[in-house]
């Protein structure tokens, strides 16, 4: 297999851009274009298949799922994404009772990006934001 | 106000290190040094002194926290960071039980530096991972 060069900062913006525009499409024959074959996820080993997978899922549980780049920081061969999410989430998102409410909140996210794919993937949704919302009876 | 010139990356990572030594050493009087007089974090204004008694705070409640980094993405004036805990939070932390037992979690966590001071921070606990620990009756 060809080693490709690494990325250098601005080419890993706009390759992280073409990664949230696929997810936004649901462009899901083009997702390894952008995810390595072997790609974890919170340490977990999900694989691409398995990476897909999981967006399918979160579409399926939030229909109207929208990825907004608030804030992306680029030192190769990392990437690190705050992303903002506005949305009607089903029951059972996170194990919350969203029941078609709208939610707002962020995700912090750092990825390793290896072979000009994202290769381990560290999240964390903000949970407690949504917690909040809905508690307030939003 | 004499502006200062902005840090690279390098200079930035190395700025970043000086604070999380800060918060573990809780140097309060040196951490003017490190965040600006008007920082604000989470949309929310708290200024330097707002900021201190906040990391007071933490520390009442977690005598025996300890920041340490995991990951640290810089591209100025941009600093990205995954932070682990390890400790034993009082209960009431996050409005969770934990009561004393060891808990593990991250924070990923972004900064915007100005005038070589934190300046805007934007921060997501990873509330779930601790929930999951506690229900498991770790």
């Amino acid at each position: 297999m060809t080693e490709r060069p690494p990325l250098d900062a601005e080419a890993l913006a706009l390759f992280y851009r073409g990664y949230i525009d696929c997810l936004n499409r649901q462009a899901w024959g083009e997702l390894g274009d952008f995810v390595h074959e072997e790609v974890e996820r919170n340490g977990r080993r999900l694989g691409l298949s398995g990476y897909r997978g999981m967006l399918v899922r979160d579409y399926a549980t939030i229909p109207d799922l929208r990825f907004e780049i608030a804030l992306l920081v680029c030192e190769p061969p990392m990437v690190a994404a705050r992303l903002d999410f506005s949305c009607h989430p089903r029951a059972g998102f996170l194990g919350l009772d969203a029941g078609g409410r709208r939610v707002s909140f962020s995700e912090n996210v750092f990825y390793a990006v290896r072979d000009c794919r994202i290769a381990s993937v560290w999240s964390i949704l903000d949970k407690a934001a949504i917690e909040a919302q809905l508690s307030a009876g939003g």
